[in-house]
Formats: C-alpha cells, sequence, structure tokens
C-alpha cells in the first residue's frame, strides 16, 4: 500500500499520520469487500506501507485517477476540517493493497517523506 | 481510535504514518470480526483518529494492557525493521474503535502529537 500525501499543506507529525490512518483505513475495508485474496495475501506478506508526497492537489488527483484506471483499490481522503485545515481539504491518496508493479508504475518517482 | 505513538523513538513524519497505518489496519480488521456493529457506528460517524504520544516502552506497554482489560479493541504494533529502526521495536499501539469514555479514561492525559 502507498500513501500519496501533499507537501503544499505543510501538515504536522499527527494530522500526516492520522490522515494516512484514514486512508488505510478505508483502503483496507474496500480491498475486504472487492479483493480479499488480494488482501490475504497483502496481510501475510507484511502489510508493507509507503509513504510518500506529491506537491499539489491536481497532482494527487491526477495519481487517484491513474489508481482507479488501473483497477486498483484507492481511496481520497477528504478532511472533516476539526483542525489545521479547512474541511472538505483532500489530504492523502491511499493506493492498495494490490499487485506492487502496478502501483509502482504510478508512484515510483515520487518522494517519500522523511 | 486512539493511535498512541512513542515519543523517546523520534520517528520521521513518514515513519510515524506508516506505524500509526499499521495500527489502523489491524484494529480495522481486528473490530470487523470482533465489534462490526462498533465498527459501522464508528465509521458512520466520521472514523475519528487522534495520535497522541507517551514517553517510552514500558508506558506504552501499560497502556496496551489497560486497553485489554477494558476489553476494547486494541493492537500493538512491532516493526518489521525494514528502516529506521531494529526489527522487532514496539512503536504504536491502536486502541479502538470502541466507545470513547472508555477509551478517553485510559487515554486522555496523554499530549496529543503535534
Amino acid at each position: 500500500m502507498v500513501l500519496v500525501t501533499r507537501s503544499d499543506l505543510n501538515l504536522s507529525k499527527g494530522k500526516l499520520a492520522a490522515q494516512c490512518s484514514h486512508a488505510t483505513a478505508e483502503c483496507i475495508l474496500k480491498a475486504k469487500r472487492t479483493a480479499p485474496k488480494t488482501l490475504e495475501r497483502y496481510l501475510a506478506k507484511g502489510a508493507r506501507k509507503i509513504v510518500c508526497s506529491t506537491s499539489n492537489l491536481d497532482s494527487l488527483k491526477r495519481i487517484f485517477g491513474e489508481a482507479n484506471e488501473s483497477g486498483l483499490v484507492s481511496y481520497m481522503v477528504k478532511d472533516a476540517g476539526h483542525t489545521e485545515i479547512p474541511a472538505g481539504t483532500v489530504t492523502v491518496v491511499g493506493i492498495g493493497p494490490g499487485p506492487r508493479s502496478t502501483i509502482d508504475t504510478i508512484t515510483s518517482s515520487l518522494p517519500l517523506v522523511k
């Protein structure tokens, strides 16, 4: 699973972790419904999670579109806006679980969040 | 859901987000198996996630023990050790979804991660 965040939002450490956790929860539940065997394999292999970033909203939406077109499990988080950012702000796209090579085609050029 | 992290590990932003995401995935799957109605209610109400911290491993283990004793869904993440920290390092405890008042009894004194 790859979690694509937005570097332009400058979210705090805690906020970023919460947003990535939202994306993870939704992707896991979606996979449980639509790709249960893929989910099982993913969990059995250590449930790898990569957190990377893109520079802005347009780019994040493009990545989400590509994930959907590839038939990957994916989810775009819109924040409820309780803290730090306005309600409805798109913060993270979760992609996977799914075939690593397909996910890598979309995300391999993105920098890791340090 | 509350994600309790360890401030003494000084994890990077990306690493912390990945560890919290691990805890979230496991708590969601555990709730799906053992407390599906609680999970449904949680998701319907916005799937709130709080990221806070405690200062060391002993304290994190005590918190995990308290969550278990209270009958809450919970999960302790041991990192695979691919980056930043040695394999087997306990990084995060996820607690919930569950009754907010019960979770708060255990975690309300912990500082939020900023």
